[in-house]
């Protein structure tokens, strides 16, 4: 499973307050912290409260940029923050994201065409987040059929179903697995699947436990990406467990320590 | 999920000098504590080693039923010991288990009827474990037809799809779990799903890590029951939080405490 590390987000005090002070160790701290916990690439979010966001996602970029070349995740509503940290990240970065909606897809699929980037796109649209797994998939299609149109090859689609917080709704998550299984059939290559994990713990006690049990179910699944706090090392050892039972890692004794040395080397 | 116990056998150490012994504490304070731990059943397996097998199973059952009514799973492959089992355990036992083989089937599905038990059907039969769904969709479809042509009904037949160790084989997890998806469209109603969760990790390191992950998977999946290790704290967490996920148990924000509290009740 392609891991995205969610920490180098300014809703965290200490990565905003680094942002505002232009303070880059504890961001550049945290970006190494996740690759070697196993992360295969950074998500970038300058927060809800910065002054000016396109200079702050330039600043964040820049800084991320001094100790590592992963992947990034720019993690943004904003085209114009989309494009600055597509620019200074550079080719093979992440966009996360795009809704359904025919405006947002006109506007971020040919963005991630000039910028050689993956796509990621919610399955919600000017009616909000569909109640089921049909609605999802419905979504998913248009997305789908869009970057054909436009020439984006599905396989750099990646498709979120939204998952929802569980103490709001408790039907969504099996909706989620079931949109997950459904997406793999789209198209052939089909799209790529991801979740942006934490959301299905929101406002929960239990977080962590949450969080690696449905990161398990939606593994099996078939998701191929997640969004989440890979710092966490009970979501890692849950995750590389999934993926051996899942037949997606080869099997070694001390799977876990395997699976470590692999992604550090 | 219909929790089963599995530690009242005799190839734990303990469990097996308590039978030769005959003395009963070490048995009772296992049924007690599994189900105080969230166990609905118990298996109840004489061990390998029993020289009078019949005998030590009587003296099991008997032992058993001093300290509860739990519905007991007899555990054993010889019919004689499994009507010794059901006739001191009573209705509403749990008959663990039989293969798919026509003769085996004509000894027990009579049996389950005659001593108004459910019936376990592991989807082994004379050319051994199929390698993959199809081929243990055919078994259990063969055992359900069989069931229904004696007049037990579907819903009393519980399908094993037998899981193998992961360090023996990487393909049949995913199997298993695409045959429990399966089954649950086989007839109207479907029979229900059981696991014999621990063989799973047989033989591997982090075995409790391996058992739980493969737990949360199955139950996505659809999986009824499991008989495994119900002391294990962090199998019966990870659960709980499956079942809620699944919306198959009432969001509680304290859901751990709520489940407990209602199975200790």
């Amino acid at each position: 499973m392609y891991a995205i590390g969610e920490r180098i987000n300014g809703m965290f005090r200490a990565v905003g307050a680094a942002i505002r002070e232009q303070n880059p160790e504890p961001i550049q701290e945290l970006a190494k912290a996740q690759l070697d916990a196993g992360a295969q690439a950074l998500d970038v979010n300058v927060g809800p409260t910065a002054e000016d966001p396109v200079a702050a996602m330039a600043w964040l970029v820049k800084a991320i940029r001094e100790v590592t070349e992963a992947s990034l995740a720019i993690d943004t509503t904003k085209p114009d923050v989309m494009k600055k940290g597509l620019e200074l990240a550079g080719p093979g970065s992440i966009m996360n994201s795009t809704k359904g909606q025919q405006e947002q897809l006109d506007i971020f699929i040919p963005m991630a065409m000039e910028h050689e980037a993956t796509l990621i796109a919610l399955t919600i649209d000017e009616n909000g987040v569909p109640r089921d797994a049909n609605g999802r998939g419905e979504i998913a299609l248009r997305v789908v059929a869009a970057a054909m149109e436009k020439g984006l090859d599905p396989s750099r689609v990646m498709i979120d179903a939204v998952i929802l917080p569980v103490n709001v709704t408790q039907s969504t998550p099996g909706q989620v697995l079931e949109t997950i299984r459904n997406i793999k059939v789209l198209s052939d290559p089909p799209p790529k699947t991801v979740l942006g994990l934490s959301n299905v713990s929101q406002g929960t006690m239990q977080r962590e436990l949450i969080n690696r049990t449905y990161l398990v179910m939606a593994l099996a699944a078939g998701l191929d990406a997640a969004i989440g706090d890979v710092l966490d090392t009970d979501l890692m050892d849950a995750m590389i467990t999934a993926e051996l039972l899942m037949d997606r890692a080869v099997y070694a004794d001390d799977f876990l320590k395997a699976y470590r040395a692999s992604v550090q080397a």
